[in-house]
């Protein structure tokens, strides 16, 4: 194994400082991001994580991810689907779904029954509790998630970023 | 438990096909995504995993996530700083950081030096392989996936979505 660069090497760095002020600093300054800040993928990566924990601080008197909240909301949506409609759907890994709808039917949020007409098949259904954690939840959400993401944003932007990103998912 | 729809009352429902009708069709014809195609969060999610899907596909020859891409850009730009700065600097927990650098090291593409300054701290640098993978990468990024993307979006739509995307991960 061939290393070109020693620990020494740092110290001569003088562009060290020069991007990315916003980071969080260091004793030897922030990191020059390069790169990496145009790199969309990373800015999605990053965009992401900021929106998945502030909707974890929205909704913690609930105790729901974004992953549960979007479930609720399907089933809300559409009562009497299967457990493979759902998770196709919300491109949800069928291990992970069947995890995560053990934890709602835990807490009583949503049942599993079999279905009617296809005995191997389990339709899914939210129960009254799922449907009142759920208007909560939306509340939540509305008044203080999407509340503080259109402030930042501005509506118009807000609807172009939808848009975009709407237009990756589907298109790319 | 209560449970107000049964199974039953799916074939009731007419507006099962109305939305989202580029959704996978199931015999029952797509389901309604209703507030989720609102939420931002659940857009970023879905535009993300796309985009990371895509970046797989196009870094295959390499075997390299995107999650490892980033790292190698950023010692190639900070040579000599320490596992904590690179790890906090990307958002990654220690755990899943030193396990990464398990990987990356073990395939010879980074190295861990023991600081000269300080010897409980680790200094991270790329070793010449890890330079070379580096560019190959670089190439197949811009030359497949970031020109898919620009194709998609447009110039100025990206650097729009870039500079939102960067703005929540910044301000949010």
């Amino acid at each position: 194994m061939t290393v070109s660069k020693t620990a020494g090497d740092a110290a001569k760095a003088p562009r060290a400082a020069r991007k990315a002020p916003a980071e969080a600093a260091t004793e030897a300054g922030a990191l020059q991001m390069g790169e990496l800040s145009e790199l969309l993928g990373y800015s999605l990566k990053r965009a992401q994580l900021k929106i998945f924990e502030d909707f974890l601080r929205c909704v913690a008197p609930l105790q729901l991810t974004p992953a549960q909240f979007s479930v609720l909301l399907l089933l809300d949506k559409n009562p009497g689907r299967n457990q493979t409609e759902i998770a196709s759907t919300l491109g949800i890994l069928r291990p992970n779904f069947v995890a995560m709808l053990d934890g709602l039917e835990s807490r009583e949020l949503c049942a599993r029954i079999r279905s009617a007409n296809d005995r191997r098949s389990h339709i899914l259904v939210l129960t009254d509790k799922g449907r009142s954690v759920l208007a909560r939840a939306r509340k939540l959400v509305a008044a203080k998630h999407e509340a503080r993401l259109n402030e930042l944003l501005g509506p118009a932007n807000r609807a172009a970023l939808l848009e975009m990103l709407t237009r990756i998912a589907r298109d790319f």
